[in-house]
C-alpha cells in the first residue's frame, strides 16, 4: 500500500510538519528504515537516530524538540501505538488458510467441527475432539482424545494438545508447543528406583491466552492445571503438573514453574525465572529475571534475585558485594591499628 | 465408575469414619473437590483445606486430629499413594491406539516391525529401523535411518529420533522431543569463523527411562551420548553431545548438562542447573534449582547456587548477603571509635 | 571401513609407533573404546586413561610421554583435529533423502523449487515459498507463506518456519525448530488487560548458520530480527523480537535474548544466559554461563554473574562470599577488643 505523508496524518486525524506529499510504502524500526518508510521513536534511548534516519517520516511525541532527518513528522500522544496502528496499513496481509478439513488430515469420525473451522494439512484428530467455530489448525497439530477447543482459536503447525485438554474462545498457541504432557511425578524405592504415578488429570486454558513456541505445559496428577483467562505465555516456557496461573498473569521466555504453584491474577514474571513447587505467588506481584522464588510472596511484590528477594534488598546486596574487597581491607586496618594501641603482653 | 465410601474402604481393605453410602464418582485436590469427589491430604499444608473442603470423602494419614467437612475419612498410611492408587478406578481410561501401521504413515519397506506395534498416522520410518514388540508412535514421529526401539516403548507425538539412536524397553518420550541432533561442536579459525566438526557418534538410551516433552538430547561427537537405565528427565532438558547419566538419576526441567559432563547414578538435578562441561557429579549427589555446577561433585554431595557450594555454605553466605549493610556500619562505627581513640599525631 | 594402523598414519603423512599390522574398524572415546578401535587424547584431563584404554591406536601429542596401553601411537600436531578427520573414514555414511518431493508432501502449485531439492515424506509449503538449489527437507517441515530459503540448506524434520522467513545458503537447522513465531508484544490496559500488538516483521537469517533442535526465534514486531552469517546456536535457546545477532557470533543451550537487544558480532554467550532487552553486547564479548546481562558489554569484555560484571570482579566478589562468616567474627573480635580498649563512663 502506498500512502502520502498528508494521507497518513489525515487517516490519524492529526496535523503533519513537513513534506506531506512524500510517498510512504513501508515501516521499518529508525535505525533500519530507508527513504520511502514510516518509522517512530518512542523510547528515548533511540533519539540520537532521529537526525541520522533515512525514515521518509517520524512518528513522534507532541513535546519532540529534537533534530530529525525526516522529510516529514507527525506529533501523537503515544508513537508506539500510533505505529502499531499504522503499520497495519503497511504490513502484508497475514496468511489465510482455506476453511475446511485438509483430504491429508486424519479426522476421527466423531469428531465435531464447528463452522468455518480449518483443519489444515496432515493434523491428526483423534476421537471424541470438539472444535469450535472459525478456529483454525494451521498444519500438523495433534488433537488427543476428547480435546475441546473454543471458538476462534488458532493452533499454528505441530502444536500437540494431549488427551482432554481444554482450550477457550480466542486464544493463539504458536508452534510446537506442548499441553497436556505427563507430569513429572514418580514414587521412588529403597533403592532409589522410581515408578510412575499415573497423571490422570487434564489442563484447563482459558479464553484469549497466547501461548508462545515450544512451551510445555503438564497435565495434573488430577484435577487440573489451569491457565486463567488472558494469560500471556512467552517461548519456552515450562509448566509443572497442578500449576494454577491466575488471570491476565505473563510469564516471559524460558521461565519454569514446579508443580502445584500458583501464580496469582496480573504477576509479571521475567525470563528465566524459576518459581519452586506449591509456592504462592501473589496478585500483581513482579518477579524479576532470572530470579529463584522459593518462598511465597505477596501480593504487588517485586522481587528479584536467586534466592528471590525485594529488588530494593537486591539492589544493596549487589552493590555491596562489589565492595567486599574494601570492607576486607577496612577490617585489615583496623585490625592493624587496634594492633598497634592495645599494650602488649609480656609473654610468660 | 462410581463406587461408595464403604466400597473403596473394602477395596483397600480398610475402615472407614463417617457416611459409608455416601458415593463417589471422580477425583480432584482437596481445594478443588466438589461433593461426590474423593480427595487426600499428604502434605501438611494443606491440612486447613480439610475443614473447608466439598470433598465426599478424604485420604488421611492414619494419625490425623484435624477437623474436617467431609462426610467421611479413611485412614491409610501413606496417603499420597493410596490415592494414586484410588485414582485409576476413577480416572477415564488411558486412549488406546489401533496395532498396526496407518495408512498415512511412511514406512520403509526394511523396516523390522514387532507384534502388535502401533505406527500412527503420519509417522515417517526411515530405512534401517528395528521396532521391538508392542511399541506405540502415536503419531507424527521421526525415526531416522538404523534407529532402534526396545518394547513396550512409547513415543508421543512429534518425538524425532535421529540416525542410529538407540532406545530400550518401556522408555516413554513425551512430545516434541528430540534424541540425536547434531552436537554443538566447531573448529574456528584466526578470523573467528567456525567450520563444523562432524559429529559421528549416537544416542544410547536404556530401559524404563522416561523423557519429558520439547527435550533435546544430541548425538555424541564420537561414540555416544547414554543415559542410563531407569532415568527421568524432565521437560525442556538439554543433554549435550557424549553426556552420560548414571541409572536412576533425575533431571527436572530446563537443566542444561554441557559436553562430555557424567551425572553419577541417583543423583537428583532440579529445576534450571546448568552442568559445565566435562564435569563429573558423583553418584546420589543432590543439585539444588538453578545451580551452576563448575567443578567435579562428590558423591553424595547437596549442592546450590552459582558457582554451586555446599548447601549448608551456600544457606550462610544468603542470610550474611542480607545483613552486609549492617556489616558496613559496624565497620564505620569501629572506624570512628578508633580515631576518637588513637592520639592525635601533629602534622609536621 | 577397516584400516591397518600404518595405513591411518600413511593417509596422515605421518609416521606411527608400534604395531602398525593391528586393524582398525571403528573409533570412540579414550574411556570407551575397544580393541579395533581408534581413540585420541587432546584433554590433559584424560591423559590418566591412555594407560588403561583398550584402544588399539591412540592419536597423541607430538610431546605426548605418558604411559599408553594402546598397540600404537601416531603423534600429531592437534590430535582433536586429527581426529575429527579420522573419524570420518570410519564412521557410516550420513543419510541421503531421495531428490524430489515426497507424495505425501503438500506442495503449493506456485512454489519455486530449485535443483536437486529434496521435500520429504509430510512436509507442508505453503504459496509463495522459494528454496534454492539442493535444499534438504527431511520431513515433516513446514513452510509458510512467501518463505525463502537459500541454496544447500538443510532442514531437519519437523522445522517450522512461518511466512515471509527468509533463510540463507548452506544453513542446517535441526529438528523441532521454530522460526518466526510472533514476538511478544502486548498492550496493556488500566485493568491490566492485554492486547497483542500485530507482529508484522520477519526473520531473516544469513548464510552458514547452525541453529540447534527446539530453538525459538520471533518474527520482528516490524522490520527484522536478524541472525548474521556464521552464527551457531545451540539448543532450545530463545531469540526474541527485533534482535540482531552479529556475524560469527555463537549462542550456546538455554540463552535467552530478550526483545530489540543486540549480540555484536564474534561474540560468545554460554549457556543459560539471559541478556535484557534493547541492550547491547559488543563484538567478542564473552559472557560466561547462567550471566545476567542488563547493561550494555564493552567490545570484547569477558563477564559472568547476575547482575553479570567482569569476569575478576566475579572470581573476587565469590572468594569473599566464603569468607563473610570470617569477617563477621573479625568485625565481632574488633567490636570486643575496642570495647575493652575503651574508658568506661559513669552512667547518670
Amino acid at each position: 500500500m502506498n500512502l502520502t505523508v498528508a494521507e497518513i496524518a489525515s487517516k490519524l486525524g492529526l496535523p503533519f510538519e513537513g513534506d506531506g506529499t512524500a510517498v510512504v510504502r513501508g515501516l521499518a524500526s529508525v535505525r533500519e528504515a530507508e527513504a520511502g518508510e514510516i518509522s517512530f521513536i518512542a523510547n528515548p534511548r533511540y533519539a540520537a537516530d532521529a537526525a541520522a534516519t533515512r525514515a521518509t517520516v517520524l512518528l513522534v511525541s507532541k513535546d519532540w524538540n529534537k533534530p530529525s532527518s525526516a522529510a516529514a513528522l507527525i506529533r501523537v500522544d503515544d508513537p508506539d501505538k500510533a505505529f502499531a496502528l499504522v503499520g497495519q496499513w503497511f504490513a502484508p496481509p497475514p496468511p489465510a488458510w482455506p476453511v475446511g478439513v485438509h483430504p491429508t488430515a486424519v479426522v476421527a469420525p466423531d469428531a465435531q467441527i464447528g463452522r468455518d473451522v480449518v483443519i489444515g494439512p496432515q493434523c491428526v484428530i483423534e476421537p471424541g475432539v470438539v472444535i469450535g467455530d472459525r478456529s483454525v489448525l494451521v498444519a500438523q497439530c495433534y488433537l488427543g482424545h476428547g480435546v475441546t477447543i473454543g471458538c476462534d482459536t488458532k493452533l499454528y503447525p505441530q502444536v500437540s494438545l494431549r488427551e482432554r485438554v481444554q482450550i477457550g474462545d480466542r486464544c493463539i498457541l504458536h508452534n510446537g508447543t506442548v499441553v497436556g504432557s505427563d507430569g513429572f511425578g514418580y514414587s521412588v524405592d529403597a533403592r532409589g528406583v522410581r515408578t510412575k504415578i499415573p497423571q490422570l488429570g487434564i489442563v484447563v486454558i482459558g479464553n484469549d491466552v497466547e501461548i508462545g513456541a515450544n512451551v510445555t505445559i503438564d497435565r495434573a496428577r488430577f484435577g487440573k492445571t489451569r491457565i486463567g483467562n488472558g494469560v500471556k505465555i512467552d517461548n519456552l516456557v515450562q509448566i509443572a503438573h497442578n500449576v494454577v496461573i491466575g488471570e491476565h498473569a505473563v510469564l516471559v521466555a524460558q521461565v519454569g514453574v514446579a508443580g502445584s504453584a500458583e501464580i496469582g491474577h496480573h504477576a509479571i514474571i521475567a525470563g528465566q525465572v524459576g518459581v519452586a513447587g506449591h509456592i504462592v505467588v501473589g496478585p500483581g506481584a513482579v518477579i524479576g529475571a532470572q530470579a529463584g522464588v522459593h518462598k511465597d510472596v505477596p501480593a504487588r511484590a517485586m522481587l528479584i534475585g536467586s534466592p528471590a528477594v525485594p529488588r530494593e534488598e537486591f539492589a544493596r546486596m549487589t552493590v555491596h558485594w562489589t565492595k567486599l574487597g574494601d570492607m576486607k581491607q577496612r577490617i585489615i586496618a583496623l585490625e592493624k591499628r587496634l594492633e598497634a594501641l592495645t599494650p602488649k603482653s609480656t609473654s610468660p
